[in-house]
């Protein structure tokens, strides 16, 4: 019952085909090969439109180095005060900007609101002032509590950014899981999430979707390309053997792999939340990706670990009041993956019945 | 009738004089004359402890290069949210420090309070947490809304701050006005508000005082001055010819003349407040040093404007709700200084009766 | 006919093996997984003492972040002039350790002499002197020429450097070629050319030996490692799935594999420098490791292309004058690597016979 | 008998006299106030074009700022071996640039040449080449050895930097020195040997002329003045009580104070030079500005300092080999100012014949 993150999970069995193909090989370095070129092609398909793609190691670099091709090092990011850039990275965006200033902002249910983003945009600091100038807005989709921004609520904020000349950032490495519950809701691209709906940069990540590492900033304004390649070059992430990570993403698009890994996943989540609530628990968070937020006694908690469960009490800030946990409970995260098996799910629902 | 700030005021003739004196001779550069020398020891003395102290051009830079000694590039400095370290000096210390993170905290009355640091520093971000490491508290004295902190204040707030192994940064760009306040008030030295209350570095600036530039960092670990004077020089501060700033640090301790204006500075605030309160105005923040915040209607604002008066509007960002201006009222900021003149303080309160 | 790189070449059976081992588990993130741990009690066995143990995705993220561990940002790193980290990794340096400066030495077959680091460190820059304060010496093994520093010749070069209070760095990238060449010639262990040797932090990377991406920074002051660790999360070099690169380097030291590809490339390189010299053709340096430099005719460099050998031009900055090449010909780079076959190297020789 | 350096010099009394007409007033803050407006005029007019103007509170940062205005983090900065922010400003250039490398160059007489500038920027670096981007030339005029390029000698060195993309930087710590030798030669203007000979910063310095703290970056570029200020802002250069500077810079350019200044300096280092020759002492090199390095007995050294005489001895590094000291003396560097006596010289003289 591994609930404790999408990236504990192995891998799925094509990825490692992929990587067995193309161990036998020769490839030019530095991301010049053959399956790096067609994954280019690939991406500018899926997206429908050009894309500037770089690769990097972790999605923390991809997000940083996005940042650091829309930002000046004297810039400001705007971004949701839980959002992965604000507290799960250590001071990467403030390292690769140069020091940009993150700014975080109060929001529900987990995503940033368009009044939460105009009334700090709109706060100066004095006749004198000189906060850094307001340079992007970063927005997680999913977001870290599981939740999905709809079209609507993407341009309703990127059009406030837009307005005042920022630049927008998209964290994306459950992005898979964001398009597979839009996908199915609203019959919608990867491009009217992104770029038509004002993103400039998307850090794509399919390593919690299933691959070892496959992450990537694609641009959306790709002329910006070479310049972010100096960074990228500069902070160690063009990798020598660089066909191995474009093998990875290429047996992920190929036939929607990487959509159907992620609707198994959001279909755990949905199962397991369901469940959850018809048992009469309380969710923090509504469950859209996959990831559940419910608030458990924290007796039962033990024993669920006691039987086997993995999973992570979570930071109660951000949660509206009636939703809190009481004294003798916590709120916990439960992440389900492409690795999830339906008798998990049942197990755990048995033991939190 | 000059409200506008204390750094629009020109200086004391004493200063030009000590230019005067030692622009006939010859000394040696970069730090390395004797007057240098002799500060340092006058400030020991003042200070009653061996002290580190490095000279800047600027209070910014003085307070940067403090927090650069006291945080590592991947640290966390609370401040609050006014603070001028976080809404007025651009990213400096991000800059300095190599990226750390500010980190801005609510307050009351234009402090931080025990509360507000503690609940800061208390929450984390989740299991997989990584938020840059809590590394410094950083205190304004006097403050940005003209109050000063007491001694009781700082040590309950460094005494927070030291359970949990961080650091402490005094911004003293006013300290002047705060110690003449402080010292009358409390019958403390400065060694009371500063390293015996717990603080690490301080920022101290008599350029509002009354001198042209006199910055310093003080540093009360002395051991750190050595590689602070590596990051110093290579930040461009380390001014070739150091004897002037010397010397105008000089004349503003000889005879206490720092304390003298400083004393006369906030004399007139006091004077400008008491007047506004008994004309009916209501104040943002007590007056304390040598800043004055009033509610004001707009068109008396405007004919005071027009009457010669210099003042900004101010945001009321940290305001109790009960002292909120009407609409048709702002707050404004009125800053007396060393050569504030008693009948200029009486001019505006005539207009503003 | 791949002699362009051994990063080109794709990976022993054996990685891929690992991989598809790991896939089907479950392990948790960031390091704290199981295959982690054992890497680094194998690490330690290898070497004969604890070790701090890093990874990073790539051979130049290791070796910045190894000297972002030695030099403060106003430091000094000195390595020979055509060392990677000079002219291959495009500030690399620089961003992981903040603005330290390189300084590029001179030196003879591939590597710094004791004289020539001698005479750079003695140079001052006259009285009010304050160049960057020399913090490190970086020496590569084996070296971009291809040849390899034997014990003494490390050790005369590290103890110039403590003597005045550097630390050392050693690039890795190819320490599987240079440790197969001295372990056969000398009878030594990797502690003997590393901390033994007054090595402080070693780049230690196996891709381009077989891995698909193995690269670790070796840390012998382990206590180093809590704050490297930081920085290391902040250059987004802390990957969520780390399983894959332990594994990785298990199946590279289990059973000495690592050895026995570095032995087989080495092999290759040796018979092709033999094969070559035998034909008459001059070597710009040794072959010591898996790097054939070799002076061919221009035509006959077009002839093998033709055929399709993969190879580089290389240049002759560092070349003593007696193996320039003339006008009509070219200094060529021939890499040998762990799947380079015989028939490769008896085609290569016959084209250029 | 101070020749030590022209910064132990104290001040010109005009400098005081506009300080004390300054300190009367009341001047907005941060570079908003009159003189710095009438003197951005000022400048424009002596440089006959639009210029952005910064002031700093260094030499060290106006050339780091403007370097940080022509080059990327990821830039590459040329320039002669021994220049000063090769060799005294400790990483300052990295600080502010965020990590552009300083590549020095070997030169002739204190100066580059066209060959070895072309030479370094021939030289690769592999094929997998990534040597930060060449991004700059910097220039020093007067030069640190005392030597001043002619416009040809300039613009020789211009045209190779353009014809490869690189921007151009001039350190003018002692332009003023440098403009004097070369008006009264060749009858040129400032333009002539900045702008109008490709130059496209100058970091334009009056403190070492005479005044106690005026420098400033002047941008050929002005468009690019409200990035940099940005830049500035951040460093903690942006002085809150701006028009000390610029009442410096004005009291120096009326009535050409500043020629006057440097011409007597000139003259003095002339009338020392000619006396050294004359009583068969070598020069290190020619004697064009305010700088003699001249070759004395060690012995004599002795002497002259018991007498009185304040002297650095100074690096033999650049000199050709025919002006080499031999064992028994040294080469000595003797800077005059425009506080230097002429019974200073004629003591001096006396003592070394």
């Amino acid at each position: 019952m591994n609930f404790a993150s999408d990236n504990w999970a192995g891998a799925s069995p094509r990825i490692i085909e992929a990587l067995a193909r193309g161990a036998d090989g020769i490839a030019p370095a530095y991301g010049q090969d053959d399956l790096t070129r067609e994954l280019k092609a690939r991406l500018a398909d899926l997206f429908g439109r050009e894309v500037g793609v770089l690769f990097a190691a972790t999605g923390s670099a991809a997000n940083s180095l996005a940042l650091s091709a829309l930002s000046p090092p004297y810039g400001a990011v705007y971004a949701y005060e839980e959002a992965h850039i604000v507290g799960d990275e250590a001071g990467a965006p403030e390292f690769f900007t140069q020091g940009a200033r993150l700014v975080p902002i109060a929001g529900a249910g987990g995503k940033l609101t368009p009044a939460g983003l105009e009334a700090t945009l709109a706060r100066g600091s004095g006749s004198g002032s000189a906060i850094p100038r307001p340079a992007v807005l970063s927005i997680t989709q999913a977001t870290e509590s599981g939740t999905v921004y709809r079209r609507g609520e993407i341009t309703a904020l990127t059009e406030i950014a837009r307005a005042r000349g920022l630049k927008v950032h998209m964290d994306g490495a459950r992005f898979a899981n964001a398009f597979a519950f839009l996908a199915k809701a609203d019959g919608i691209s990867p491009a009217d999430i992104t770029w038509k709906a004002g993103v400039d940069a998307l850090a794509f990540g399919l390593t919690k979707n299933g691959a070892l590492m496959a992450e990537a900033v694609l641009l959306f304004e790709p002329e910006k390309a070479a310049e972010l390649e100096w960074l990228r070059k500069r902070s160690g992430h063009v990798v020598s053997k660089a066909w191995p990570i474009a093998a990875q993403f290429l047996a992920m698009l190929e036939n929607d792999h990487w959509l159907d890994l992620a609707r198994h996943a959001n279909a755990m989540a949905t199962a397991l939340s369901q469940g959850l609530v018809a048992a009469g628990h309380r969710l923090g968070y509504e469950t859209q990706a996959n990831e559940v937020f419910a608030v458990l006694p924290k007796a039962m908690i033990a024993q669920l670990r006691q039987a086997g469960a993995r999973l992570y009490e979570w930071p109660v800030h951000g949660l509206p009041a009636d939703r809190l946990p009481a004294d003798d409970a916590d709120l916990v995260r439960l992440v389900t993956s492409f690795a999830t098996k339906g008798e998990e799910v049942e197990r755990f629902l048995a033991l939190a019945g």
